[in-house]
């Protein structure tokens, strides 16, 4: 797997990464964008929303303060993303916190086709059918045991055929052939807010330059958690992290990559 | 008054503190209650706002940028959150400013059983009733006679009952029976867009651990104030004060806190 | 021109700068105003823009995140603005990207008297009717031909009887008689978002404070360029970049921008 040579070609590339995301965390899901080389755009009015996917590579939904107005704009664009054959990212952002957030989840599921699921185990756990609460948009313990998270992961990739992230201490990424893990990144991380949703933006930025979504999504992982690593080097305080994040994001060569990457890879069983 | 010991429960009990807030800030009024060691959560749909607050422990709400949709919810959340009898904290941003925020106001103050009123000195005094401009957010001069300033606002906590907080260059904290005064705090704080709201957030993450309001505004702004003292003393100029303001945050201890802390507190004599 | 002479206006009358704009930087934009010494306000309800305008010196708009109910309060407060005398100063950013921002772009230029438009090299010649498209919010190569941008911003200056600033490498201004050139500003701006954002905020600034809008629109864009200069001499990477952008607009002073001011200007022929 050549990780650095994705994070080459977004570089290269610059490619157009249109979300639709959240008011919280929308600034820094467009500036890691940037960041790392590629070109972020934010709209969400239901008017435009189709024609921005047409210049687009990938589209971004997270539906960190959804509405009924943005939902509708998300199934819009993600019908056009579908049309041109672009990847669809969907972060389900604090599902498992709020019956609302559930059903819109399976809305957007049910109505598009979802190339990456992504969330945290509470909420991936939620998607794929368990019985588990999220504590707003915070992971709860109980959903963290690792077996039954590839297990719920790989059941929700075959129920959707989609590839499913799930990001933690280690993040567990299940398509319907494999299953890697990325063990990069380091504690500061839950200390900010963002770091969620900018996973996903980065996820949504290597699959704009990659047909093997997986891969792209294990890629992006891997760069932005070295980067976290990096920083967590120099700085011990959350502002002072984020800042050195970002400044490592953008500072990142092969030599980096190749020493300090942790990911693996294993076939995956068929579970019944 | 145990300002510590509120602090170490914040950090042990990681209580969820919901916001209806305003987009300028919601990602500084987030981080704050990440870094205080908290659990934030926005969420403004009003299908989602009292399923959101059943499962917090405190519920903000900041008018910034209120719209008839967002106080529609923010009048949801604040009756679940009524019916939890969990504290909700009102930040009037902009009170005084137009005649929809004042009126906006006082709904929300009428029906709602609001728990703590909080603002800077314009705000405060338009919504007790006097006859003063605010600039856009920024309190005017004129509003800034402190032995007034206790006076309307131990008049604003009879006449709605509930705890009234005035930030200025000296805090000011009012119920039915006492006056604390918060005289931590820099003049770099003024400086930085977002200080007045995150204030907020950190009053509301502090009301979420304590069955005294007063109390608890007290002891979460002398926190974040003595934190905005430390990072004032190491940078000096606002960027570079905002991140060092939230690492010190993140590092606060119970021997800072103890050498630094400024509060005081007086009966508050009935003014007719 | 006198740069010097309206910062220190901009700090001593800290004049309320009112913005309607997206969501993606709006902090930024606030922040920025700021940290100018000016006093920033955002508010985009229908009710209240009227009132917000009637105390506010200068009216931002920026359609970056637009919707139709966004458009709707942006004529409101621009047709309070053109009854009161204030300049409206409009960013039409994203401005090719899709038909529907060029559409609401025209719509808000037919019905409110726009001071100043402002966007980068493809924006602004979509605007002034080419067949130019903009990659999101990121200018596209073939839009960056200096001899014609000065034209097309011409061309559009005479058409709609306003200030044109096109802000790229190097910054275009253009009214009905003058050409300004601001030659300051470094590439980091580029890697971070907002940066453009902030340019029309500092623009509605100074804007504020001037009757010439022309030289308000340099004074403001070179104060900011030469804090970005100074910035990039000391931090290499954008998000330690940013944050001493902000730290070097707050320390500003006249010996800097005597120094370091890359200023110049002609007179405009008439093309045709």
């Amino acid at each position: 797997m050549e990780i650095y040579k994705l994070l080459k070609q977004v570089r290269a590339q610059k490619p157009l990464v249109h979300h639709i995301t959240n008011w919280v965390t929308i600034y820094d899901c467009a500036n890691i964008v940037k960041v790392f080389g590629a070109s972020p755009v934010m709209a969400h009015a239901k008017e435009e929303v189709a024609d921005m996917v047409n210049i687009a590579s990938a589209l971004v939904l997270n539906i960190g303060t959804l509405t009924s107005a943005v939902i509708e704009s998300m199934i819009i664009a993600g019908k056009a993303a579908n049309n041109k054959g672009i990847p669809v990212i969907l972060d389900v952002c604090g599902a498992g916190a709020t019956k609302y957030r559930d059903e819109k989840s399976f809305e957007i599921l049910d109505k598009i086709r979802v190339s990456i699921i992504k969330g945290n185990s509470s909420e991936i756990a939620r998607i794929a059918g368990k019985n588990i609460q999220t504590k707003g948009v915070d992971a709860t313990e109980d959903a963290n045991s690792s077996t039954d998270l590839v297990k719920t992961a790989k059941l929700l990739a075959d129920a959707r055929d989609l590839t499913v992230v799930i990001t933690g201490k280690e993040d567990i990424i299940v398509d319907n052939k494999n299953c890697f893990y990325v063990k990069n990144g380091c504690d500061m991380m839950a200390n900010v807010v963002g770091t969620g949703c900018m996973a996903t933006s980065v996820i949504g930025t290597f699959a704009a330059v990659s047909k093997d979504l997986s891969i792209a999504a294990a890629s992006g992982l891997c760069c932005y958690e070295i980067a976290a690593e990096l920083a967590a080097s120099q700085s011990k305080a959350p502002a002072s992290f984020k800042q050195d994040l970002l400044d490592c994001i953008f500072h990142l060569n092969e030599d980096n990559i190749t020493k300090m990457q942790k990911v693996s890879s294993e076939r995956v069983l068929f579970y019944n």
